[in-house]
Parts: structure tokens; C-alpha cells; sequence
């Protein structure tokens, strides 16, 4: 039986549900995998999430998310490793599939890339005994370029594989088609994973032309050039054939729409748009 | 006698000046070199821009610029073609020392990257022989891969040097900071570059945080988060010591301002703000 079904990320409906709204949503379509955000779990409390979660026989292909390591200090340092343990009990007593990793850009007042590099090695470092205790697998998600200074200084699935392959066993990549797309390394990077057994997800939506903003203007699957069939194919020919999690920040037209038409888009742009050929 | 000079690449003061008024600019406050639009040489006239640089002594350290070269249809690549076989005479009857190729995106309607690239390919090798007979260096500009789709389907320093290993002699790269900062292999791609001797120009600017807009919010340097002296010592170290380029697109603040004040502040910055450390 194929793994290949559909997951809704939260943040995909993040301006018309909470947590137990977009759950309700979701089974009503008859979709039964999600990806959350911490501040939605909080928002609701972990308990009443997990309630709901195993209530309904969830699976949760991820939490979102954990990282932003590089800091200007020590101090700063610490307090985001505590954060990330904690983001790492909250994906075990949740039963994540894995904890996504956003690692972070530069510290504040920083030009330093290569240190804000460094450091994200040295933060996953010292989070992996508490996730691989938690038996909770961490994901780095490789961001696009444009991300580099103020959201995550991983920018390449290759620069994310030799962080794995570094750190060594509980650690892999979530693949983001809008991050990766552009890579002219993709289809090397992305069979190199597979023989890796580093693939822990697979996350899709699409890049308009024009893009209107940096952060909030991805485009549903099939509005836009990315070629998601051909992603999905590179992806199952390495070997993993798991969910596809739909991920749209959308200020001026998704998440104005009614959470239930978002949906029912997701759904039908999943079959028609994104499947392998 | 070191070649590290100041160039002014006149989409800095676009909005501000045409070809002749940003040369008075320039001459005013003691810069020699600029790096002018064809549409900005269009606007007066090849023959009389062609004068005015020849009567000032200027140098053009590029003439942007060609490429554009994937299209929908053979008709389309055609008049790719012909074009950048005008931008190469414009080129060499300025005396530019480089044509600057920004190679373009997908076609429209097109999810084929790995098409557009092979487009780019083409286009160059059909481009190079009337360059080299013209003596114009062809410099392929990589791109940020926010660009991808819609502007420059090569979006690396290293995939530009493939290009040139493959396309031989007359082909180089220009390195932009703006479009190549985040690499992690940015350190090796330019000590590549070096020992290819496909360095060809070295543009400079900044990259805000935020940035506000995919296209004109550029920095100032010493405005952003870029490793300005760091990049420049790379390609110091790699064996070029040729000017440094200042290219900032700017709707929102430096088109804001008096060109002479722009001036003013690029060379106060390409002082403090960019050499190798």
C-alpha cells in the first residue's frame, strides 16, 4: 500500500483555523495527516492536541518547527537549544513523524555566515542525544537562497546532506520544493539522500511568476513553474514513497479563501498536479 | 598599479540620469569607470555614447546587457539570438570589456529548467563565434535562484564555470555578490574561477534585512549583511585585482536621492565598506 497520500500543513490555513478547527476540516474531507506549528499546539495546549491527534488516528508527518540556532552569544545559544528540547518533547508526545528544523541566519549585527554555519552544526550537535532519547528524528529543511540572512543559512539539499552525514544517525533532510527547485544539483542531491535513508519528508506548493513577496506568496501546486511531478519522481526513484505535505504561505489569496475550498483545491491539485510520471 | 577601481554601473542612478548626465556625474567626482544599459546608450544614441566615452577616456568595465536566450519557439530563440548579436557590436564599439549575459528563465509556460538551461547552452555556443570575431568577452552573470524562474536560469557560481568549461575561450563569469553570498561552495567556486581565468567583473552592492522586494530593494554596501571584504579578498586571492562594480537597484531609497549624493556614498563606502581584509 502506497504511503503517498496527502498531508495538510497548518500554516496552509493559518489565518482561518486553530488547530482543532483545521482538524475538523481536514477529517471532513476525509484527510487524515497533518503537519502543525508550535504556536498552534500552545494555543490549544499540548495535551488537548495530543487528545485530538490520537483521538482521531492522526498521523502527523511533522512538527514545525525547531532550530534558529546561531545567536550573538552564549546566553543566546543556550536558550535556543532549551527551546529546541522542548520543541523535541512537544513532536514525541505528539507523535511526529520528525521535528522540521529551520536552523536559522545570521545573529543579529553578524556577517559571518560561515560562523552562523558552524553554529548550526554545533547546535543540531548538542539537541541530537535528547531527540534520538526522544526517539524523535530531526529534519533539516534546507530554505531557498533568499532566506539565507534572516531564516536559515542551510540553502542547499547537498549542504543539508553533509550536516547529516556529519552528524550521523537521527538526523535527515525535509525536502521543500520551493527551496530546492532551482538547484541544478537537485536530481543528484536528491538520490544521494535516498542512499542515504535521509528523506523524512516531502513538502510541496509552488513558485508563482511574478512573486509578489518573499515570504508569503507561495502559489498552490500547479499555479505555478515548478515541475512537482518530476520532483516526485527524482524522490520515490530514491527510494521514499511518503506523504506529500502541502505548505502555502499565502497572504493575499489563500488564506483569504474559506479554509474548506483551500482544502478541496489541496486535495484536487494533489491528484491532478503532483503525482509522479 | 592596482586595476581595483571604482565603477559606477548606471542602473544605480537610473531613475536620476540618463547616459550623458550620469558620465558628467561621474567625471565630477573623479570615477572613470561606469558600466552603462543598453537602453540607457539607446536613449542617445550608440554613435554619440560611443563618442563621449572615446572623449573621456572611460572605461566600461561591461555593457549590460545580453542573454535572455530561452524561448517558447526556434522563432523566439532566433531573435535571442539576433539581439545579442547587436548587444556584441554595441559592446565592441564601446569598448566594454565584457558583455554581461544574464541568461533568462523558463519560457512562458514552461516547468523545464533543465530545457532552459540546455536553451542557454545553445544560445551561448551559437553567440560566441561573432563575439570572439567582435573580440567581446561574453560574461555569464549567475543569478539568485529567486531568479530562476523568470530572469537567469543559471543561479550558481560553479553551474556558470561549467557553462564556460564546456563553451571554451571568450567566455567568462561576472560575480555579483548580491546573487552569490549565501553559497556554501562560494570560497571554492572563485579560487575555481581564478584558476580557469574566467573572472571578468565583480559587482557590488548589499542585501538589506529585510528585503522588501525581490528585484529593487538593494543595499548600499555596508548596509547589509554581505561579507563585502571577505568576497573581495576570495577574489583577490584567485588572481584578479580588476575594478569593483557598484549595481544597486533601489526604488524605494537610493532612486530617492540625488545621483551626486549616490555617488557620494558609493565611493565613501567602496573605501570603508569593501576592500579585501
Amino acid at each position: 500500500m502506497s504511503d503517498n497520500i496527502l498531508s495538510i500543513n497548518l500554516a496552509t490555513t493559518r489565518q482561518q483555523w486553530g488547530f482543532a478547527e483545521a482538524v475538523d476540516g481536514c477529517l471532513a474531507r476525509g484527510i487524515t495527516a497533518i503537519s502543525p506549528w508550535r504556536d498552534q499546539v500552545a494555543a490549544i495546549g499540548l495535551a488537548e492536541a495530543s487528545r485530538i491527534v490520537r483521538a482521531n488516528g492522526l498521523r502527523l508527518t511533522g512538527l514545525c518547527r525547531g532550530g534558529m540556532f546561531p545567536a550573538a552569544d552564549a546566553e543566546g545559544r543556550q536558550a535556543a537549544l532549551d527551546d529546541n528540547r522542548r520543541a523535541v518533547d512537544e513532536a514525541a508526545e505528539l507523535g511526529a513523524d520528525c521535528l522540521v528544523l529551520v536552523v536559522g541566519g545570521l545573529p543579529e549585527g553578524s556577517r559571518d555566515i560561515t560562523d552562523a554555519r558552524a553554529q548550526v552544526a554545533e547546535g543540531i550537535a548538542a539537541l541530537l542525544p535528547h531527540a534520538r532519547a526522544s526517539g524523535v528524528p530531526l529534519a533539516i529543511e534546507p530554505l531557498h537562497p533568499m532566506y539565507a540572512a534572516d531564516r536559515a543559512c542551510v540553502n542547499t539539499l547537498d549542504q543539508a546532506l553533509d550536516l547529516c552525514e556529519a552528524l550521523g544517525p537521527g538526523v535527515g533532510v525535509a525536502i521543500d520544493v520551493y527551496h530546492v527547485w532551482w538547484d541544478p544539483g537537485l536530481a543528484q542531491a536528491i538520490a544521494r539522500a535516498g542512499r542515504m535513508g535521509a528523506i523524512m519528508a516531502h513538502h510541496i506548493c509552488d513558485w508563482r511568476v511574478p512573486t509578489r513577496d518573499l515570504l508569503l506568496d507561495r502559489g498552490m501546486m500547479g499555479d505555478g513553474v515548478i515541475d512537482l511531478p518530476g520532483i516526485r519522481a527524482m524522490i520515490e526513484a530514491a527510494g521514499w514513497n511518503g506523504p506529500q505535505e502541502v505548505e502555502i504561505f499565502s497572504a493575499q489569496d489563500w488564506w483569504q479563501r474559506p479554509g474548506d475550498e483551500v482544502l478541496a483545491v489541496c486535495q484536487e491539485r494533489f491528484e491532478s498536479a503532483c503525482q509522479a510520471r
